[in-house]
Order: C-alpha cells, then structure tokens, then sequence
C-alpha cells in the first residue's frame, strides 16, 4: 500500500486519474495504455496484478478478471514530474480486446488507409 | 500530413488532445509521455521529429529545440479505439528534463520514500 504523503504528491488529474502504460517485461513491448485513480493503484498493490478505472463504466477494473488475461505486475515506475506511471507486467495473454498481442497493433498509416476505431 | 477523416477518426479528448507515449527504438525503453493535437501531429509528421502541445506553456513544443535532445521519429502507431500515440524514436539525448534518459527513472518505491516532483 502506498501511504498518504506518496499519494498527496502525485499529480492526479482533475478527475483523479493518472495514465498509466503498460510495457511487457519479456518483448518490451507497450501494450496497452489505461487510466488509474488512487484505489485502483492500491489494488494494484495489493493483488499483484493490473487493476485500472474504467472511464466508461465508472468502476474499478481488474484487468483479465472475464478474459483471463491479466497482468502480473513485476515494477510501477513513476515519471518525473508524478503524472505518468509506467507498469512492467508479465502478460497471461493479449492485451487488447481485439486478441492483439498489444493494442498498438497499427502504424498511423494502417490507420490513416481505414480509420477505424476497433 | 494525415488526411482530415483520419483526423476526425482519432479520438482527441475535449482539449482536442491525445497521450503520445515514447519508445526508444535502441533500448526499447519507454522515454516519456506528453501530449499532441492534431497540430503538433501534423508538425510531427512534417519534420520527422517529434513535436508535442505544452499543456503549461499552451504551445507547440518540439521536443529538443533548446536543448538539442530531438526525437527523431521512426514510426508512429495507435492504439485499438484511436485514442493513444506510441512513438518509436531514436533520440539525440536524454528524454528528461533532469538529464535522465528517460522520464520513468524513479521506481514507485522510491518515490514513496521521498515523494517529489522533480
């Protein structure tokens, strides 16, 4: 658990949320990019595993809790200037909802030739 | 220059902004995150560098004007619903303000144990 002086010295956004990237520790890869508040980062802390704020749904989620692909979280890095935080997980599946390995699966210019929002 | 339905395919945030996340394409280490509009995106592309929106400044911000720590950008991707940048660049230096090389050089852990903004 983080204490209360760490937390107080974050930048969190107006809505109390932080982004949060999510790199794999054996491809380096970036898979993902989700939002975290204060409870999700100590949930996070406490289980072991990936657990952000769903803006859409407005609720705690535990990432892989229906799909099973969860993320074991090794490190959080924190940026500089306390506003971003970096997780280094080992992955149990895809990350995306698609079933790509990342959610990073296009180039701009896949993307400019269809753009799609998948 | 990305065409004007890609544009308004990607979902900007209702500051007309995106998180752009920077990898290194050497070390595969995540740089930093800051933030493009549709301008310092075009910017972006124009130069081959990377060029962000200071959201304190409230102006486009190319990365390494001053400091002479350029991003030269390889390739750009998105992610799955059009809201998040992933930049793979080969940098001129270091990524942090603090001489760092990347923005993420702090552990949570340490943090904690001396929570600063730096």
């Amino acid at each position: 658990m983080l204490n209360e002086k760490a937390l107080a010295a974050m930048r969190w956004d107006k809505d109390g949320l932080m982004p949060a990237i999510v790199q794999d520790v054996g491809t380096d890869k970036v898979l993902m990019m989700a939002y975290m508040n204060a409870q999700s980062l100590q949930r996070t802390l406490e289980m072991g595993e990936a657990v952000f704020w769903s803006r859409s749904r407005g609720e705690l989620w535990h990432k892989g809790a229906t799909s099973g692909n969860t993320q074991l979280v090794l490190d959080i890095r924190i940026d500089c200037d306390a506003d971003t935080l970096l997780l280094i997980v080992e992955p149990a599946g895809p990350a995306c909802h698609t079933n790509e390995e990342t959610c990073f699966f296009r180039s701009l210019d896949d993307f400019a030739a269809a753009p799609e929002r998948l």
